[in-house]
């Protein structure tokens, strides 16, 4: 699933509205329905972010590759439900019955699904549980960058990676000053760690000056980096891949700048263009 | 951090040992250490894979960009704990002291670490319990691929990507038969999510069989697409991008083929050399 977005591509300093098709990023809340004694129980065990279509296939497996299921005869049904909620008109909810619910440790499967919290998505189930913890809103127009300084990100992310050259399988995420000079940057297998580093590091030795400063990543921009990005107060998110759907739209709620598939002589702004200087 | 890994690269048809460095990836578990009344607390909550140095960054960002400090004062201090283990000889827990023990609502903490269960990784701590978890064994040699097949596959999953070409950000896995024959392809902004998506659709149309099928993907390998393999019994996983240390170390363990860096005429074999055929 993809859908249009209004973008404006700069190509060797020409600048030109085009549309962009972007990847779809949702949150699905996974529901588990099960008999304890006589009783339906329901439980949500878990809130991924995914692309819509194929959330059957998507539960089943995940379900399958976590040990909860051992046999597709074990699932009694996958039903989406909920209202249908955004733009996409899309449910975001599902409902697994089970079979096996008699022999279903839930303390387990509980355990099973707390993991990795560097996704951000982390319990909350939409953007706006996002506007109760961010309290700070971002400064209309600040930072101001120029358009040349945009351009030389790869570059510098790759100049200043010690590790990308040697596995070519690590991210890598940095602070950069508005004259784009490193100031701090990180790698870690997981793109979410390194910008977590970033902001941890900035955060310890008070780097942040959120008038002149922008984050640059070295993948794709998904709604969780724009989040991490929001809760540092920076105005200014950059990525050399292309962003999500979810990472624009919370992007545009918070007037943050969003700037994705940066190149040597081009990029494409989703929204917030009045932070760039020509 | 990297280490060296001893690795057979084919290119052009021609084999040669080398040692490829790779990057580290290594679950870290985090402890919150915090005071209700006269009494210390201390709860476990959250395991992350990341790769090892910068723990205490990786720690500050996350609780900041969670929303669980405000500031970087209320973290009393952050210091490594447990036994060092594994062959890299790390500590893989970090306790975090907080100031703010009296504010923490500590239901809302783990709510917000209730997550993203794509992760694979899922409060498990090492591979000794995923050892419980997955009772097959991958049988020795099976299947067996021509080396031909192995430099089709990036095209093959670009061509059957319908998503890719047009939006540039959305990763594919698939499950094709040992001729190299596409049996089922998906895709999502989650690679975690693409593979859960490709093993539930096969489990629900009963499309499995391990002795002839492999599964490719267009990404990374990290620990837990190795584990979501491994839970489907395949034994050959591929991939365009660079593996990580746990990815081979899992493989290896579980006796599975690992290839990476898949291109049109060159691939690394990290492990289980014994199922390509020349």
């Amino acid at each position: 699933m993809n859908s249009k977005y209004k973008t404006i591509k700069y190509k060797q300093n020409k600048r030109s509205d085009i549309e962009d098709l972007v990847s779809i990023e949702e949150p699905l809340e996974m529901v588990v329905r099960y008999k304890k004694g006589n009783e339906w129980v329901d439980n949500s065990i878990s809130i991924t972010m995914r692309t819509p279509k194929n959330d059957e296939d998507l539960i089943i497996g995940l379900l399958f590759c976590e040990g909860i299921i051992q046999k597709k005869s074990e699932i009694e049904k996958v039903e989406s439900m909920g209202e249908k909620v955004g733009k996409f008109d899309l449910q975001n909810k599902v409902r697994v019955t089970l079979n096996n619910g008699e022999n279903l440790d839930i303390k387990h499967l509980r355990r099973n699904f707390l993991t990795n919290s560097s996704c951000g998505v982390c319990g909350k189930t939409s953007m706006d549980s996002l506007e109760i913890i961010c309290k700070t809103k971002i400064k209309k127009d600040i930072p101001k960058i120029q358009n040349s300084v945009i351009t030389k990100i790869p570059d510098l992310l790759r100049q200043n990676q010690s590790e990308f050259s040697k596995t070519g399988g690590i991210h890598a995420s940095a602070l950069f000053n508005k004259d784009g000079q490193p100031l701090v940057i990180k790698e870690d297998v997981g793109r979410h760690n390194a910008l977590d580093k970033v902001i941890g590091y900035s955060l310890k030795n008070s780097l942040f000056d959120t008038k002149s400063q922008f984050i640059a990543c070295s993948g794709r921009l998904s709604f969780e980096l724009v989040q991490k990005t929001l809760m540092a107060n920076i105005g200014l998110l950059m990525g050399v891949g292309a962003p999500t759907s979810l990472a624009i739209d919370l992007a545009k709620r918070f007037d943050m700048t969003l700037i994705g598939f940066v190149k040597s002589d081009s990029f494409n702004i989703y929204c917030g263009e009045s932070r760039i200087l020509k």
